[in-house]
């Protein structure tokens, strides 16, 4: 979502970096007024409409920032790649977290551990080459072929993710599918997302996300 | 998808459930002539369109089969909810297979215990507390408050799976959301909806499903 907006210079406020934004968010999905209440973070405000769940921000968003083609075929297609994409991202979440969001990742090492060999094992050959070979069938350098998408930007970061939580699966795998490689990095040399990776409001990868590292499940 | 499709007196052919429909949906996902291809079952062929992802398809359905409003503010917040439902339906999944998709429940049992009793005394509280308060917010008997959506019909589905996979937990929780049960039992008596659930195109609730009942997920 940060992605979509930087890669349009688009903007925008991102309350959750904000001192006690994280509060004021918190704050909002408690009141009792708002009418259509997200789930949970993140969500959008843009103009008055309130909108949850990142794939249906892209997918509002989307076409407000030129970041999909017009014909509905082309932008469900990117939906659902998206929707692949968020479906990938949940299960690199639950390899540190198998059994439940609100623990501690010590609190669940050896579920995390088990949970993490079969992502890295199975899953994540999976994922990659699933995507490796869409870039396959529509060759051009994007997901879509030629035309450039959100998609495009949240492959990269799923890339960018992985090489920082798994980076010794990534190293074995990368040569598999050099289609994604080739594409993440073309999406880090976009002007704008290359401003963007090099300043302040990149948040880097942490033990707090949904990408970490921890040595002990990203064995050799 | 079914029910939507079903709600709406759709004609549909339910490939999965031919002779041989399971191989014929693998051999198309493997065949290299698609050029989109879904990453996994279900998706909806209609005439050349492929549409993979439950929450993309209904999408997509939704305003042909007049199962959600025409604003698009409408449609974003009725997506919203169906995919909030759809990361409720991955943790209904996990509960019973947190290590693995590809592994036997038995084969992580102490696992899927810890994991569902955080589900069952966490995570199904949390989700029935947040579509109660969204009906509460919207007086009038649907999640959009008056007009039906497909999201009606997907809260239906969540709840009926629940009630045969953890129903002494949903036996504790269904006084604390009046509002969802009442929005089942109105979608159950939908007259089209009605003669499905008596038909044998009804799948019954199975352990090879999602929603899979073992008494030690579901303690007293």
């Amino acid at each position: 979502m940060r992605l979509a907006l930087e890669d349009a210079g688009a903007d925008y406020v991102d309350v959750a970096r904000l001192r006690g934004g994280m509060a004021k968010l918190e704050r909002f999905l408690e009141s009792r007024s708002v009418e259509r209440p997200p789930f949970a973070p993140p969500f959008l405000k843009a103009g008055k409409q309130i909108i949850g769940q990142t794939a249906n921000i892209l997918l509002y968003l989307g076409p407000r920032l030129g970041l999909v083609p017009r014909s509905e075929a082309n932008r469900l297609w990117v939906h659902q790649l998206q929707l692949t994409i968020a479906d990938w991202l949940v299960e690199v979440h639950d390899s540190h977290h198998p059994i439940a969001g609100g623990l501690y990742y010590e609190e669940q090492k050896p579920e995390a551990m088990r949970r993490a060999a079969d992502f890295v094992t199975n899953r994540l050959p999976k994922f990659l080459g699933y995507f490796e070979e869409v870039l396959r069938r529509n060759p051009g350098g994007t997901l879509l072929g030629k035309k450039f998408s959100y998609a495009d930007l949240s492959l990269f970061q799923m890339i960018a993710g992985l090489r920082y939580a798994v980076p010794r699966a990534m190293a074995r795998l990368e040569s598999r599918c050099p289609g994604a490689i080739a594409l993440h990095d073309r999406v880090a040399a976009r002007p704008r997302i290359a401003a963007y990776l090099a300043s302040q409001r990149r948040i880097p990868f942490n033990r707090q996300g949904i990408f970490r590292h921890y040595r002990e499940l990203d064995p050799r």
